[in-house]
């Protein structure tokens, strides 16, 4: 653990399991279900106002431990580079929410958590969830925090699209809104590369329909993925530099395995990602991000007309699995229902991951943004 | 069969054996192989002075059977658009030939063949093979049929690289070069999609190390590494112009089953190649594609030093799998070498399939362009 100045320091998860009756979260599906946890994580502290409160919303394979570390840990959270005293979301100034959405694996309710009517994993008997589900889930905890207003939502990818889905259904308990890298819709080319991976899931036999707790997992099917998913979060530009086409020393003498750096680093990623994610998980999260559409039932004139938070919205310029076209197409969204937005495309290499990456591009212009909203807000 | 003035009609798939002793070839590893049969099919007539065969160079997934009808088949050869009576390959001026490439599985011999020596199919014993071993092999061919000079060599994506080959190999032996949709060497993400399918293929228990004949085969696995595929040849701006987000209709009620149109696609296509492809060529094929740099010991500057013919390179705009920025190196290197080199960037959304599809502009430019090769021939 490497502490300094500006790190949140030691960590701890918290949990937060629906204490209202029956229990139960009315999904979008009609369905009602329950119980609910969720795991979650908090930074810094609520000011006697409770106007300070800042949720991050993680991506597809996030966790709710964005920033510091768990005791013993090597590696700090997801969004460490962004959360902490000084940095975009100042732990000094904000107090900094993050949970696992519903259907993860870390610590809230998912597919691999067990059902209490069966006291066995839920696997293919976990409905199917959506972002906006995710988002109302998130709600409840936190109106358990007693927090009535955001100062901002934030997050990149899927975390974007829960940003949007709170701009859509939570307008007025938001002050301001901060979608990167993300989409009002999945398109036919981002939806056919989730389907890619889903499909290696349910290729692998270990899959067994969802009921493999306990067994072997569909380790391999989770591990090929992965690996499609992380071309889709480089680019043609971050992959030379990163690895040109120099061939991995220790070559085994195996015709398929590994040759060129880059078929090592995707299996390595693959093979990691195995170890802490579950297939189940990937196949939920991954449909309630194709079905996703906020344009679903009203016009890009109409979908935030409730909205008067200020919005910043991000995009990378080499970001072609979410490109900037879809960032311009929330601006104009924004436009149409006279909401204060700005736009951003940062110059980056990285892909996709950039909004990962782009720390200081992105520090500089939350750490503004942030200040803006909270000088109207007399915080 | 739908046969015109403008098909070639029903057609035979012929096969070369080479003859030379010791019937092998030397392989690029270094590796001597054989015996070699080759799959090929010819259209048009060999003129008096045999100075009007062009050779079309197959992808991945293609094979000899280029134009016409099988007996009995609906469905014509794969650029059947192409080649015919008036067409951009006019087989009523040019004896067009094809044939499928060593480690291809249609014909020539590729590692579902039967091995003399134990009686058996190849599977992992097949040697592994390159771009450079594929053309080398052809031109056996080439010169058994009593071909000194071929007019062009074309071809598309793979195609294309063996067309480059050509170019650097057999520099004096053709009169011109179409090389389509291509590049001088694979990059990392071009890599990284393909070891995708390869992963995809080993993950298949069925897959049994490449042992799987006369077994079941590992039908799941190259189902997703053709679906990897199919998504990289398509483009952001084609896909939803074919599929928007409609779901599919008369829908299956399994929560993971194709919902969206563009899914049902994925998984027919990934379906219907595994009924038609073998995973060991596929594993072998994309190794070969991966490994081609023509660059790998020259430059740029040098690499076409000793080429006379007039090269035609086309390229298109959608075409995110093989950038036109990779064309663009091809014809530098052209005029490195002061090859005469003409560039053409097709304006069309169909990302790489462009090659396949966009008939109209291609004939255009392919028929003046060969148009002028004859005329410096004196045809």
């Amino acid at each position: 653990m490497a502490e300094s100045n500006t790190s949140v320091g030691v960590v701890k998860t918290k949990y937060f399991t629906f204490a209202k009756p029956p229990n139960e979260l009315p999904l979008e599906s009609g369905e009602a279900f329950g119980p609910i946890t969720l795991a979650y994580e908090t930074y810094g502290t609520l000011n006697n106002q409770r106007s300070n409160a800042v949720l991050v919303l993680h991506a597809l394979s996030g966790d709710s431990h964005a920033a510091g570390y768990h005791e013993g840990d090597q590696h700090p959270g997801w969004w460490d580079a962004m959360i902490g005293p000084g940095k975009a979301l100042d732990t000094e100034k904000y107090f900094v929410i993050c949970s696992n959405v519903l259907g993860g694996c870390t610590g809230s309710t998912g597919p691999s958590s067990v059902n209490p009517k069966t006291k066995k994993p839920y696997g293919l008997d976990f409905p199917l969830i959506t972002i906006k589900d995710m988002v109302d889930a998130q709600w409840q905890m936190i109106d358990h925090l007693g927090i009535e207003n955001l100062l901002t939502v934030i997050g990149g990818s899927m975390g974007g699209m829960q940003v949007l889905q709170n701009m859509f259904s939570y307008p007025d308990r938001i002050q301001s809104a901060i979608p990167i890298a993300t989409a009002l819709k999945h398109s036919p080319q981002q939806i056919a590369f989730d389907e890619v991976g889903r499909q290696a899931i349910l290729a692998d036999p270990n899959w067994d329909d969802g009921d493999y707790y306990g067994h072997a997992f569909p380790d391999k099917g989770l591990s090929v993925a992965r690996m499609v998913g992380h071309i889709t979060y480089m680019s043609d530009t971050s992959m030379p530099e990163k690895f040109g086409r120099r061939v991995k020393e220790n070559q085994q003498p195996f015709k398929f395995s590994p040759n060129f750096e880059v078929e090592g680093y995707l299996q390595y990623r693959g093979d990691n990602f195995v170890k802490r994610f579950d297939a189940n998980s990937y196949l939920y999260i991954t449909k309630a991000i194709d079905a996703f559409n906020l344009l679903n039932g009203t016009s890009v004139q109409n979908v935030f007309k409730h909205l008067r938070a200020k919005v910043l919205v991000i995009a990378f310029k080499s970001d072609w699995l979410y490109p900037a076209y879809q960032s311009h197409e929330i601006v104009k969204a924004c436009k149409f229902s006279h909401v204060d937005a700005t736009y951003c495309e940062v110059n980056s290499t990285y892909g996709h991951d950039a909004f990962l990456l782009e720390v200081e591009e992105e520090t500089h212009l939350i750490k503004h943004f942030l200040r803006t909203v909270s000088k109207d807000r007399k915080l």
